[in-house]
């Protein structure tokens, strides 16, 4: 790592990556390139630039962009089109955003003729493992810095005095322990650690902070559209938006009926449990959409298929492979589905609850002719059934006669 | 099928197996076997004996049986052990009890010497096969009859006037067309067909009976404990109950506070789709409790290898596959995983949301020394990661030296 | 049926299609179309269209077409790329064939304002089924006519008795029972039914028609090389060569060396077992020449995801459904994957063995650098591993510290 | 580490276990025990105990074992049965034998109060993590030494220096270089490494030691008989045998006619591709035979699942958990498969190749009456086909009608 001068920090503007950048200088002797990445995580971004700028930072090193459009069409929109849920119900909002800041990071570090990049993740989590993977998948040659598993900054006690010692501002709110952590972007807010340790011990409310407490959401039900072309959402009633626009609308939709809160212990990727609270409002709502205009649109085979890949394809997202040819396989099977995946679906929201109560569209595959009691005008010979039966049947007499004697 | 005498029935006491066990009779020359099972649908059997006697079935030949503890017990639970849903929501509440079913009509036409049984179940629908299938599976020579694919009754003026012709008792309410048709037993209330035949529109309220509308359920939520042994429920609220016992009490709750409700469109095995609407009070907040234990309890290979071979166990039990050898195969997989999944689930029932809150167990794989923020006494060296991540990358640094040039 | 006026027959100019094809003309006054398609299946087919004019069938209505490279090109190919074997063995010679062959019959009703297909498969078998699906799957209005399921000429002496009443030419050797039938084409040989049909007797050498005995094939072993681009064949010991061409050139090497035998018993689709004896000389040896090149080329993700998906896309091909969402889904998966499986394989041939000794490729995921037991200055670091064992083995250490402490 | 007094070694009696022993005695300090395990490498192993009383370990510190009927029954019978080959061809060797070897390191270790074991797997290689993971699972607590991954004696000179400074004879053959690396058990020899380091070259043929080159083998083809019950073998030509004894068997066979030779370049679980030449002559014969005994009885969906989980647990087992609950699910979905596959399968060798020329079985699932193309006595009817195919063909339609217009 000697030869290293430069580096690009992936900075939020907080009190850790701001000891991060300075430590970085100080202890390893680096020019610092800081990139900050607006992900719709509900922070305004003049800060990150004060603060850089008052580290020393020069103004073309500071690197503050806004990714939300990229963000939803290529990353999350991408992962819903595959109904990804990790162990049955994470909807992967962190998971989803830390590829997409390594590809900048690794973009930016190109750009600046720095060699290495570095992140603020801690030894114990999974993001440093997103961080690493998507990195090397994209630059084999870059280095990585990971101060948290470096540094013996590893208290808070000690990150404080070291901020203090090397004039970086520390927020009033950040010198005490916080209750737990979080992480935000467009998708979804996630908290773990501390007040939320003890897994038998329900999250206490002021964790939540997307979404109001069902009990406190609105007593009477609203209805919406969310319209779907080639798989993507396009519209949320009746209004053509952006992806991150379709997003935030959903967002604020799921905010105000309480919708998307989880209460999970998961298996990280490094070997542990861990539990974390998330908050997915646009997301979950988003999910549910989906799943419901395929119902009509998908073939069985297609929608089987899908299923049946679905936790390998979360399970590598999850652990940082989104930059894999195994994921990209998956996700080029899966968009092969999604052609005729168009149409329009109603959800009833309702106090933590987002059902589907309707879906239509024009390349339906859902056939009232075929299904109904009514005489059918000959759509279907019933008589068809028997042969269907028997020959599906014939491996297991054949068995049966083996076994049963 | 010259050489048939007897017959057993699948019989509800209803109008439409009425019809078909005197049409069995009269148009087939067979003698009837009635064979009415109690599943948890929620109706009095007392009705099903009277109509069988008055059909001249004789006392011998007229076999009711409480089959609740056997369902619950050797057909959902170890379904539930596997989180199944089919098509990603759907408990599988109708597919379940067909196997039973058909596993009792073998059983009892060897017991009366029958060679044969029927059902009436159509031939448009999943359950024919269901049925058959199973039937088959566990007796090769039996001979299957269903009516419904070969009679020309087809209009219900058709079968109405058959059965007036034949003394056959036609309830008033059974004389116009029901405006939907139902499956009913302890896990799940199953409604399709006629006004729910359009994808689009809402289904009314008139049809659930199994739940309350979430909007008239309780303002405040209740909290409720489900304890585990080795992967089957065990006690609710502390206490200890039998399998169907526990169901119901979980039914119960469940309707109380409305979950459990969904608005589906599938993929029946015979071909078609089908807007169904399911109501599985009890068997939606005990799939959650499941995972909810399995989350401390299960290891991340066990429980990612449950994940992924979950989509192919809905399918098969779907498709009427339960006495196969793959699903039995599968069960033996799952069940292996199992053995630790003890200890309790603290769920929050409020408005139709069914939310894990809190899980603990004797056997917890989670461990706060391991996951903590703080200090961990050296349970886990964070520079571990590094070596981690570095062979994780290996092969994709090699494939991007050789792509990315 | 009544309104079909002109079928379309995949015509053999063989007796059994030639009896069907007059069948149809008079038993159902159908005017009939014949195709027949030119898969390498070793036959002139100047004789089918003698035959066919014989039968009084117009010049217009005689289609004879060479599909040999399509047949290598759009079908054998794409599914040697997944490395597909049925069973773990069998290459999938006549499933692949088969939906070409339905293709064209669709196609051409198209042409002729025919309204049905017919095709000589019987009702046992699996080709009856392939032959339907692809047909239906490309026109779902067309009718399908499967004579062996309906006619009464089921007994050899019927058939050819009809076949003298309506002045069809019987061949010599087709009055007495020929002792087995075959399938034929560029890809394979097979052959099944009598003297094959006890498993444990072992197939009499007059069966093959395509490869030597290995035990009199050549004693010295031949050397050869198969080039590949983009996951397809390219060249022959250097010499470019289109698909069918190469896999000809192929097919002649391992014809003299004795390759891709296969005695085997194999699952049909309708459901029970059949014992199948294949020569697939080319065949074999470009599969094993395909693993070879993607062993250097291929990631491992994309490696092993492939193997994964390997048996589904086989069980697909082999029931027919080529021409379904899902066979299409992994088909974009598994070429995904093969953009720079590139290079150059060697294989020593000899008395049945066709073994890859020696790949190279400009795109080789191979690093000496990384693998040698000598210096590797660098490349890898032998300490990474420690972390990588110690985080692999977290969650076993936790299991282990419950399960065993 | 510090703590550690007793470590037990893998000691092969070889110069490299040789010094590791005296390394960790004189750099580390610690008391070491051998353990020398029998796996029919074909070794003697007097010459190891000698060596280790010539070290100065004390007798009761030293032990040597025959574990060939434990290697063979439950490790590499019960792989067999789910007919593991990693990547499609290797039948993984060397990756079964370590966890057998960990589990009695970690056994030794209780009985002899050692807190450690040692190995002397290199770090660049799979052996390490199998070694490893298969320790940890079994004891959590355990302490892992691997001297290559941390000593300065990773030259041959070094190495040679050391050992002749410390007292360690160095046989002649071991000064210079070896021109390729061995492993050696029961199931196959694998030689990786310098000469083979080059996958574009062939394997020179004095790189083989486990079987004849097929040239060299008779020129007249054996037919051999296995019998198996329940899944595993139990008898060659009628003679029953031991797990073990039976495997000694067919590796003579094997060796005799040249089967089982396989050139490999394979994805090694720590990231890089590497170049193996395997000889699995038994094991191959037994693999092919175990196929053939499932063709006849093993129902089609118990066969195709086993397939589809094949890959997963061959990656299971290469990368080192056996001892896994993912492994031992698989194994026990695979194990229900098993109780009828009993029968005898009929084998021709020949100059390299194992084919499977009959097989039969009192549990035959395979119905010549069924499949005959002869008159089969209403066995099957033939007319049942086509609802079957309509049925298969319903989504097919339904997807036309709506793509193709």
């Amino acid at each position: 790592m000697s030869d290293i001068k430069r580096v690009v920090l992936a900075y939020s503007g907080g009190l850790d990556t701001s000891v991060i950048a300075k430590w970085l200088e100080v202890e390893r002797g680096l020019e610092v390139v800081t990139f900050t990445a607006d992900l719709g995580q509900g922070e305004e971004l003049g800060p990150a630039r004060e603060k850089a700028r008052a580290m020393g930072i020069p103004e073309k090193h500071i690197f503050i962009e806004d990714l939300r459009e990229e963000f939803v069409r290529d990353f999350v929109f991408p992962m819903m089109r595959m109904n990804a849920r990790y162990e049955g119900d994470y909807l992967l909002g962190t998971s989803i955003a830390r590829p997409l800041i390594s590809k900048r990071l690794v973009e930016i570090a190109h750009e600046t003729n720095a060699d290495a990049i570095a992140h603020g993740a801690t030894g114990k989590g999974n993001d440093q493992v997103r961080f690493e993977l998507s990195a090397y998948a994209l630059d084999p040659d870059i280095t990585v810095i990971a101060p948290w598993r470096e540094w013996d900054l590893t208290s808070r006690t000690a990150l404080i005095a070291w901020a203090e010692a090397h004039q970086i501002q520390v927020p009033k709110d950040k010198r005490g322990e916080s209750p737990f952590s979080t992480d935000a972007n467009m998708l979804h807010t996630s908290s773990e650690g501390k007040v939320l340790e003890d897994p038998w011990e329900e999250t206490p409310d002021y964790v939540y902070s997307r979404t109001v407490n069902p009990e406190d959401a609105p007593d009477a039900p609203e209805y919406i559209t969310v319209d779907f072309e080639r798989g993507d959402g396009v519209a949320v009633n009746g209004e053509a938006m952006s992806p991150a626009t379709l997003l935030a609308a959903l967002n604020e939709l799921g905010r105000k009926h309480g919708i998307g809160r989880l209460d999970l212990v998961e298996n990280r990727f490094v070997g542990m449990k861990s539990r974390g609270m998330y908050e997915t409002p646009g997301g979950e709502i988003y999910a549910r959409a989906h799943r419901g205009i395929e119902q009509i649109t998908l073939d069985r085979g297609a929608a089987h298929l899908k299923d049946e890949l679905m936790p390998r394809y979360a399970e590598l997202v999850y652990n940082g492979l989104w930059f894999s040819p195994e994921r990209e396989m998956l996700q080029a099977a899966c968009d092969h589905s999604q052609d005729k995946v168009s149409g329009t679906v109603r959800l009833k929201l309702y106090k933590g609850l987002a059902s589907v109560v309707g879906r239509k569209s024009p390349h339906s595959l859902y056939s009232e002719a075929h299904v109904t009691f009514e005489d059918d005008a000959g759509a279907y010979d019933q008589k068809d059934a028997e042969g269907f039966i028997k020959l599906n049947a014939l491996r297991l007499k054949l068995l049966a006669k083996r076994d049963l004697g």
